[in-house]
């Protein structure tokens, strides 16, 4: 896909759909001995989501897991809303596009993973992360240069409001 | 090995036999100030697990440690059984080649260190982790490129189900 | 900048303040189930600010989140003082100025996202971590080698003794 | 120093003292919100001093700061002692020296931070990790390949059980 192409795509986005595992993680799952699981999370990212939300656009987290701990990093992080244990994540789609009254078209969603396979295949803004197994990279309309959980979804919310113009107004309020 | 020889042993592998330490995790232990461990794992490997399950390759852990930590991934994971404290190694092999009614030949073991070489001798299918030491990489079959605990589980499920022309069929249930 | 002007720069400095997650953390929060937060810090850190503390040069954090886990680290590295929930950061670099009668120009700051941009513009000795985003770097003095979390606080201290030729007295408690 | 003279000096040791935060571990303190702290120890590094233990060569710990988080990995480690809150570490040394009847040239410290020079200056094989800093390096008879809490202890293990041809009598416990 060549710049003008992908430029097109992104300056038609009004939503993004993030995948969690693997994407807003690095996608280790840490077990202690009394079976709770954790997660890393990076701040760079949560600012990403915050100068999406700045600029009008919601972030939505879809995972095939629980949400036990998602929801605490979610609500740190401003997101609009999770769909957790969502098999087929397609069904979650389907609900999210006339909820908020957007078109497939107009909706970023960034996977890594086997299960984000259908998604990708609908949605006008594909983003892959830079450790997404092949599969995935191959149907993505963008590769980011981070790692998920890295700095990935940063990499991916300067994309946007760059490519919508929007990113010199999300600066202003750091330079108050 | 060449690629040939390598393709008859996978294609004999009926079970697969997963150490833990280093191999489902990267070999890191954290511990706090109360004494309690938690490990890393990585939701990448699960799907590996699951993958090889839908084929109908069962997979079984087999650790020379407790398994403390280790059971409430293990279940998530939906591995078959889990043989923990086993020292050595090989009385735990004979116990699973009797009960699964498979031969050593059937087995593909993954393994990390020193404790597993008396393991790795006797299957089918020895694998070494990327950061396997020497002595185990020597008598691997096949040493993959990920680390373990970052993907070094998934790449092995992906090679026995690519090599016994699986993994188009596993690949489905998420084209739907 | 050439070597002589950030020489000069350096030399004035007579307080540091650092900003937290990215800077002395490599930006990842883990959450657990329980929506509790821990975040990973460096012991060769810590040790960078002992030296500046016992060279007469206070520490000080400067963050935008809150203080929870925070305060406990902080009081093991024996830094002076906490300025959390800090927005615009400038508010607090106000109070710093005054309450411990510096200028701006005798201030280092570290740094690593757009939040800290507005207190960069300000001090005599603004540095970047390697981890941070372009917009920060850009403005910074000086760039470190090492990560955030990982040493670039501990870099950040070495460059300022060395510079104000106080490393080799700082050096001489571990050479009793 | 040339490979006769590094050989030389690994024959006499016959007890290893460790260094704790940036040998054992990576020098990483995770700090949750109740101010407890947790720490990344190697699975690897266990095997590597349990394999000293079966050559007769005692492991000892050393540091400068306390014992809480480190106590429980040392129990699991079966490390011989734990010498915790040792400031200067060289009066930990002397105690050492006296109680286990070696002299200084038979010991083997493995150190990577500023606090560790005076006793490094003092052991007949002073040992610096991959990520020690340039001062602990300089005066180090060796330098790990791997990092700390990353292996590093676990090559120094090798590195004097092979000098000293233990290696295969070590290795024969797992060839059984």
């Amino acid at each position: 896909m060549d710049n003008i192409q992908l430029s097109g795509k992104i300056k038609k986005i009004k939503l993004v759909i993030l995948d969690v595992d693997g994407v807003l993680t690095d996608g280790r799952i840490i077990y202690d001995s009394k079976g709770r699981d954790s997660k890393f999370f990076d701040v760079h990212d949560g600012l990403g989501v915050y100068l999406l939300g700045q600029a009008g656009i919601k972030t939505i987290l879809l995972t095939a897991k629980g949400s036990g701990t998602l929801k605490h990093r979610a609500k740190d992080m401003r997101v609009e809303e999770i769909y957790a244990d969502a098999v087929p994540k397609t069904s979650a789609l389907d609900k999210i596009v006339k909820k908020y009254s957007v078109s497939d078209i107009e909706i970023c969603f960034v996977g890594d993973d086997l299960v984000d396979l259908s998604v990708m295949k609908r949605v006008g803004l594909p983003i892959a992360v830079a450790n997404a197994c092949d599969e995935v990279k191959e149907i993505a309309a963008y590769v980011t240069k981070k790692q998920g959980g890295r700095g990935a979804v940063r990499e991916a919310a300067e994309l946007i409001l760059k490519s919508q113009g929007k990113w010199e107004i999300a600066l202003k309020i750091f330079n108050k």
